[in-house]
């Protein structure tokens, strides 16, 4: 249950609207994710995080696929339950393979390993790190 | 300064050394960072750690960049400073462009930011994403 | 599920039940929720949690309201579910609007982005900024 | 020392220069802090990000000190080093009082114990709670 | 609902069996929790997690029980719902008295106030505890 | 530098050096560190966390170092660089031995990579798990 309520097409602006549409246009699917009808209650904020997404996770120097992972990476490093999901889903459905899916897991949680032993040693960063 | 001193070659027992003549061989450099120093109390856990990261690293279905991107992703979520400056040194060993390292950052930062909207609207994970 | 079990006014201790009395009295409601009835099986802590909680999320030079979502954004940050739950319910008690709860995320979204890049980037603290 | 150069105005774009007259202009001063000439490297993500907090930040249902002292709140819970000391410095300059920093510092530390407390224990959330 | 399917045994490889028969006999019994089924869709890391626990939460020179108590801390600070169930209930079959958990709650309350307080302040660190 | 100036003995009130002496008399040491220096601002703050920390911190059902090590692992988690100084000094000073040091560094990073495996895979909490 979220912390207020989703925003069906029926409660949605026509502000709301024009971007449910464009998510709809842009991702090839009528069906729009529990994130966007919650944020739907600030028009001008799900504007701009939509276009931003749009903006970043589209292709670039880094392919989409890449990007979703790094994404997952952030979102379990955040404990954001949520994100897990539906990045996990995007992951999968941009073609992550199982095989990837294990390494990024090995990854992830290698690097919280590291993390953790690097800030309880409060190891001093090498001079040849240091642009 | 790290909460314990960081062991030189010439203070190292020769089980430690025999780990850092493999990190050595292994990265084709003679150079020792900080975060092996810092482990080489614990000779068990320093090569469990290596060897770990030597594995996980290594190439796979991701390529050696795209997983130190993902090292670069979760550090900066967990706010270690010294993974976030070693990684990102790596990560430029490794080949990673300027442009690749904007959109790293870019991705990291949408990513904090849509985990910090869903976590404060408690959105519910949608039926679609669940397996 | 909790990880120990909530204490019902039946199994209270008369310590404890004065405790809850208190609750009920500060906040003109019958009802106690979970939170304390969780923390109910250590009595010393659960008075000086109630009391530290009553004396600073009292009028101040901060008004309540302000205080309530200064708690919002930390228990959102920290990944908290019950905290971003049970705080958004007192801010909305305590008359915040959805004007202001937007903004609220909107802020806590910016900082959660501009965060990540700060510490991705290691920006060493300007001057200016050191008192 | 940051993990990329900070850009000078003489290194700088016209691009990126035209985003710092626009900070130095809405800000009233001539110093551009470090976060916006790392930031620099990636034009399009320092205008993305410097319109949005400027959107953001001012004036609104919440004033700016309270937006400033809800930005300190998840910097802090985020480890953030720059921006703890950076929005500190933001919201002094925007006449934060001692005793309203103390009462922000005193919120922030207890929502801190409180969130633990809740995911420590894995308190249900109240039905009540829920829109 | 886990990101990917748990792993029954009737669908583990031999491999996994294997190492899903050494929980067993180490842990004295029948059941496999739900950690294991999840992360054995990959064997490798599987059977690296599960040796390095096994070696890690033995006798040594801590006691079992108190490094249950560390590993509860961690997962808390991390906000891992899995991880404080899982663990609380490891310490108590490990003899965890209602009394010790009571000053492991407030000793974790206690880090998370305290921990805040010094991030938001930016303390320096004092040369005395510099080694 | 610390985000506001430490409070020297000269520049502390009646109020303040009452519970510096506490302090001193409690710790058999005349130096004060700089938390409580920071601290000092809000003498009613100041006089509840340190009354806290030592109700918390004395001997109990647990014994004092092992609360020093549970003190450790939050602050590692929660990336407070002050923090995992002052109390692995202070765990060093109740005695921890090089070897227990050893096994809290080695739980704390084993938590870490399986809460955030846990996390990523979204494991469903047994039932057996639930009191």
């Amino acid at each position: 249950m979220a912390t207020r309520p989703l925003i069906s097409d029926h409660d949605a602006s026509p502000e709301v609207l024009a971007i449910f549409d464009d998510i709809r246009k842009t991702r090839g699917t009528d069906y729009i994710n529990n994130f966007w009808r919650g944020l739907a209650h600030d028009p001008v904020e799900l504007k701009s995080v939509w276009n931003d997404l749009k903006r970043i996770m589209g292709p670039g120097s880094l392919d989409p696929l890449t990007k979703e992972m790094i994404y997952i990476a952030v979102s379990v490093a955040n404990s954001c339950e949520y994100c897990a999901h539906s990045h996990t889903a995007a992951a999968t459905a941009k073609g992550m393979t199982p095989e990837q899916h294990n390494e990024l897991l090995a990854t992830i949680a290698m690097a919280a390993k590291t993390n953790h032993l690097a800030t309880a040693l409060q190891i001093p960063v090498d001079e040849l790190f240091k642009v």
